[in-house]
C-alpha cells in the first residue's frame, strides 16, 4: 500500500502550482518530514542573505543613520505589507512590534479602557494559555469580570455561543481565529457582528491563521488583532509580532515610550500618542529581528494568499485521507474539523500513547508537535511542505503506532 | 597644531591595551569618525557569522527542536552572562527580553504593586522621555502621585535631592544611572540606601551605563533595573533589552504569557509565575535578535569591564582636552561632568548653531548625535573607538564651527 500511496503523494507534488517555493527554504539535514510549521516556520533562503547584507550594509554601513534612512518606518511598512498580503487590512492599521503577548496586553487594555463602564470580557476556555492569562490579568487589574465560553476542544468557538455570552456590560470579546489545538476556523465576521451589536469591541489572535488561511480584518469589521510571525510567516524564532487597530478607532495603550509619540524627537514633557496603529509602538522597534520576515513576505506576496490557502486545504485534506486509511485503524481520532470552511492549516490527532512514539518519530526525522496528554498536531506550512513529506511522516507514525499499544 | 595633535592620538592608540578589539568590529565604508556608539554600537564581526550559522544550523537545522535544545534558556543564560560581565549581578537575577520600554513598564508596575498603600513615585525631570512617560503612565493608571526632582541638565541626580524627595509614602524611586544628556553618573549606592531607608524600591535605567561604566547592582543593593543592548553592548538595532530583579524580591508583573509561568508546557488554567527573574518573561523570547549580543558579550568578557571603563575614561578625557583646546574658543561648552568619578561614556557639547554643522559633518563621515536645540553628544564606545577617530571627528567639528556663526 505504501508504494501506491507514495506515488499518489508524488503526483500531488507534481500537480502543485506552489511546488517551486519549497526550494526557497533552507534544507534541514536530518529532517524527513517537518510537520510543525505551525509552531516554527522554516527559514527562507533569502533570510540568511538578507541578514548578512543587513549587518554589513545597514548596521555597519549606515550605523545610526539607518534609523532616519528607513528603520523608523519599518514597523509600519512591514505592517502595511502584512496587512495587504496576509490580513486583509488597508494601509495604516498594522504595525510590527514586541511579542504577541505584549501586543495582546496592550490591545486588551486599550479595548477595555475604550469601553468605560462596561465590566465584562467574553473569552473561551480553549484559547491559547497566553491569551487566557493576558485577558485574566487585564480583568483582574481593571476589576472586570470574565465570561468564559466552554468550547468543544475538537471544534471551536461558534457564533451562537458568543451571542449567548455577550450583553450590555461586555467591553471586549477575544478569541483565536484558528484554534491552536483543533485547527477550527471561527466565523470571525459573524462573531464580530454579534459583538458590535452588543456594543463590544473584538480582539482576534491570528497566530495560527496569518499566512495559512484567508484573513479579512477590514471586511469582518474587526477592531483589534494581533499575531505572531514565526509560524506560517517564517519570521524566525521569537520574531516580532504584529497588531492591527481598525482605522478610526482611538486607542490609548498603557506602555508609553518615545517612539509611539506623534513627534518622538521633540522629547517633550508629555506622551502625546502617534495617530493610528503607530500608537501601539512602545520602545525601539526590533529591526534586526524583522529582516527574515521581509524575506518571507516576498515569497507570500509572490504566491498569493489565495493559492497558499488552496494548497493548505489540499495538504490537510491529503493528511486526513491518510489518517483515515492508516491511523484510524490504529486507534487515532481526528480531533478537529474536516469541513474545508472550518479547517485551518493544521490537524489535531489524538491517541493514548502518543508520548511514547515521539522520541522514535524524532529519530526518524519526523517532527510533529506533541500536545499533552494524547495529541499530535500535524502543521503543514503550505509554501515549504511537500505531499511527499506528509506521506513519509504519517507512514512513519503509522509504523510506530502499529508497534505501540495505546 | 593638527599634526602634533594627531601624533598624540596615534600615540594614545599605540598605548591602548584594547586597541586590538577594534578589528573585531565590521568597518563602515564612508565613516571617518563614529562618535555615536552610545546610540547604536557597531556590529561585532562575529555577529554576521553567528547569524548565518544560527539560520543554517539552528533555525533550519533544528527547527522546533531548537527550543528544547537551548533557546528556551537563552533569556536566562545571556542574562546571567550580562549580569556577571557587565552588571555586577549574580546568576538568576537577569533576563534578556522585550524592549527597554516594555521592561521598565513591567518593573515599575511590579514595584508599585509590591508597595501597596504607598502612593508616590520619585523621578527626575531630565530622565529619558520613555522613562518619564512610562512612570507617568503607571502613576496615572494606579492613581499615584509623581514627585519630580528638578535636575541640572548639565549634571544629574544627587543623593541629597533624593533624600529631600522621598518619604513614608514613596513606593518607588527611578532614575537613569548615567544621564542620557549630560553623561552624569549617579551615585547609585547612596541613592539606593536613601530609598531603602524610606522603605521604597529602586528602579534603575542602565541603558547608558551597561558596557561603558562599572555597574554593581548586587553591591548597590538595587531592587530592579533595565537597560538596552544596542548601545555599548553592540546588540544591533532594536536588539532585546535586559531586566534585573534582586534575588528574593517577589515580583508580579502584569503581562502574563505562558513562557513566564513556572511550568509552561502544563498550559494550565492559571498563570503561576516562574520563580525569580524568569517571571519577567511574557511571550516567546526574541531568539534571533539575541544572536549578535552573544557575539558582543564574548568581546566584553574577554576585555573585562574594568579595562573597558579605564579606556572609556581615557577616550572622554582626551575628547575633553580637545574640546578645551579647540572648541571652547569657538563658543562650545562642555555640558556635563569633568570628574572621572561622575563622567560616563559620552560627552555633551553645546553651542547655538550645532544644527547647521550636522549635515556637513555627516558629509565628512563624522557621525555624532545631535540633541535639540543646541547639543552634540560625543559617544565613545570603548572597544570600537580609536583615539584617532576622536581626533579626526573633533578636528572636523572645529573646522566647520570656525566657519559657522553661533
Amino acid at each position: 500500500m505504501t508504494d501506491g500511496a507514495r506515488d499518489r503523494a508524488d503526483e500531488l507534488d507534481r500537480g502543485d502550482p506552489l511546488a517551486g517555493f519549497r526550494d526557497e527554504f533552507l534544507p534541514s539535514g536530518d529532517v524527513l518530514a517537518y510537520l510543525d510549521g505551525n509552531s516554527l516556520g522554516r527559514p527562507p533562503r533569502a533570510a540568511a542573505e538578507r541578514l548578512a547584507a543587513f549587518v554589513a550594509d545597514e548596521w555597519a554601513g549606515r550605523l545610526i543613520r539607518g534609523w532616519t534612512d528607513g528603520w523608523l518606518d519599518w514597523p509600519q511598512t512591514l505592517g502595511d505589507r502584512l496587512g495587504r498580503a496576509v490580513l486583509g487590512a488597508a494601509a495604516g492599521q498594522v504595525v510590527v512590534a514586541d511579542s504577541t503577548t505584549v501586543l495582546l496586553y496592550k490591545l486588551a487594555r486599550a479595548a477595555v479602557d475604550a469601553r468605560p463602564g462596561r465590566t465584562r470580557i467574553v473569552l473561551d476556555t480553549d484559547n491559547f494559555p497566553t491569551d487566557r492569562y493576558v485577558l485574566a490579568g487585564v480583568a483582574a487589574e481593571r476589576g472586570l469580570h470574565l465570561d468564559w465560553i466552554e468550547t468543544d476542544p475538537a471544534e471551536g468557538i461558534r457564533p451562537e455561543q458568543v451571542a449567548a455570552a455577550v450583553g450590555p456590560d461586555t467591553a471586549l470579546v477575544s478569541f483565536s481565529h484558528v484554534a491552536y489545538r483543533s485547527g477550527w476556523i471561527a466565523d470571525a465576521a459573524a462573531i464580530t457582528r454579534i459583538a458590535h451589536d452588543a456594543g463590544a469591541l473584538t480582539l482576534w489572535d491570528l497566530s495560527h491563521s496569518g499566512g495559512s488561511v484567508e484573513v479579512a480584518l477590514d471586511d469582518w469589521g474587526a477592531d483589534l488583532a494581533a499575531g505572531c510571525t514565526y509560524k506560517y510567516l517564517n519570521g524566525g524564532p521569537g520574531a516580532p509580532a504584529y497588531a492591527y487597530v481598525r482605522a478610526g478607532l482611538d486607542v490609548r495603550q498603557p506602555i508609553r515610550g518615545w517612539l509611539g509619540t506623534a513627534e518622538p524627537f521633540a522629547m517633550g514633557p508629555e506622551h502625546v500618542p502617534a495617530p493610528g496603529a503607530r500608537a501601539l509602538i512602545s520602545g525601539t522597534p526590533p529591526i534586526l529581528g524583522m529582516v527574515p520576515l521581509a524575506a518571507s513576505l516576498d515569497l507570500i506576496e509572490r504566491a498569493g494568499i489565495a493559492a497558499i490557502r488552496a494548497k493548505s486545504l489540499r495538504l490537510t485534506g491529503y493528511a486526513l485521507d491518510l489518517a483515515d486509511a492508516w491511523l484510524a485503524p490504529l486507534g487515532v481520532t481526528v480531533a478537529g474539523p474536516r469541513d474545508d470552511a472550518r479547517r485551518g492549516g493544521h490537524l489535531m490527532l489524538r491517541r493514548p500513547g502518543f508520548e511514547r512514539v515521539l522520541a522514535p518519530l524524532y529519530e526518524r526525522g519526523v517532527i510533529p508537535d506533541y500536545r499533552r496528554p494524547d495529541g499530535i498536531r500535524v502543521g503543514l506550512s503550505p509554501l515549504s511542505t511537500s505531499f511527499r513529506e506528509v506521506h513519509d511522516g504519517l507512514a512513519a507514525l503509522r509504523d510506530l503506532l502499529a508497534r505501540t499499544p495505546a
